[in-house]
């Protein structure tokens, strides 16, 4: 029994948390087994990590490769602990963030060293990669303006400028057109309704089990 | 100005921070600039690090790439935010722990891909090394009868089978007979003065502007 691996990716403000959601709640009306999980803070480790990473702290900034072999940190325990031993059990997994989410943020966003990423991204994952990924391509402003509208203070990272947020972007687009047999982009600025009747279709059209 | 820096290395209860007070309080009577340091655990974020490596929590694992992923995180914000910033400004740091002793503990003690510490030590560190590295060298079961004489908890790390540490004290003999130039061992059974001679005389030797 080998479960599937679907990841969704985006820009903040995107609408992958409802995606997930509405996603999780069709997959168990065919009677599939759902888990629900994301990164980093994955795990009860991750969890505190997380916490560390998302922090404002000016006056004890992380340096760039500690942020990087943290992510790392928390998606090799992550792996072990939960991605896995659910995937062994044959669950569907849908995971908020992964491997893309580093290179778009930390490499396209942040101009870190791509090549160390790659290889933190490896040495995290042990090689294991996603059937499917949604990228929910929705416009930076768009997006965070949704952000801002939920009334949440802004994170560290969503505080950094809008220019960031458009090399991230790039990043996305770039990985979309370079893995297109794993990466589906899906137009985030429709309705809920119809970006979720999007996701289904690509995942009955690529997960033979759903057909 | 460039400073210097000193590691004390070796197994549980061999005598480092008694050793490293001394060591700091000759070089002080010389009119050098000290700061004492260690890893885990050498900066802020490093402490919160620390707490999770070392905390007991059989029923949540870290997984072993995921231990010296956190080691390396340590490391990277701790050479970063305090060990490039004080040896430029000519200090004389000493620091309990360094690259060495992940080569020792988790290589040789746990039996961890080497070529993985190797990479992981050159992406933390950038490739600073010691200028000069004191192994204090005592049988694994004096060391640890003195540690458990001081009646504290024996942590994670300490509870693991002697063993364990007879590996981690090969690993130590393997590195200081490959870098005899860097790493100098000192027989750390002996009483703490004799102890504390031997080091001034290797770093009055080594370090030029000590003679």
């Amino acid at each position: 029994m080998v479960g599937r691996f679907i990841v969704f990716e985006g820009v903040e403000g995107c609408g992958k948390t409802s995606q997930m959601q509405l996603c999780a709640e069709w997959l168990q009306s065919l009677g599939v087994s759902v888990v629900l999980t994301r990164e980093p803070g994955g795990t009860e480790l991750g969890l505190d990590l997380r916490r560390l990473l998302l922090q404002k702290e000016e006056d004890k900034p992380i340096a760039e490769v500690t942020e990087l072999l943290l992510y790392a940190a928390d998606r090799s325990q992550h792996v072990a602990q939960e991605l896995k031993p659910q995937l062994a059990q044959g669950k569907y997994i849908l995971c908020d963030r992964y491997v893309d989410s580093t290179i778009a943020y930390q490499g396209y966003g942040r101009g870190l060293d791509m090549d160390l990423i790659h290889q933190l991204n490896y040495i995290a994952t042990g090689g294991l990669t996603s059937d499917i990924t949604i990228w929910l391509d929705v416009d930076v402003e768009v997006g965070l303006t949704r952000k801002r509208g939920e009334n949440v203070g802004l994170d560290r990272i969503e505080q950094e400028a809008i220019a960031f947020h458009r090399r991230v972007q790039q990043g996305y687009a770039d990985l979309a057109k370079s893995s297109p047999s794993r990466i589906f982009s899906v137009d985030g600025s429709s309705s809920k309704e119809i970006v979720h009747k999007k996701i289904q279709e690509i995942l009955s059209v690529h997960l033979q089990e759903l057909q």
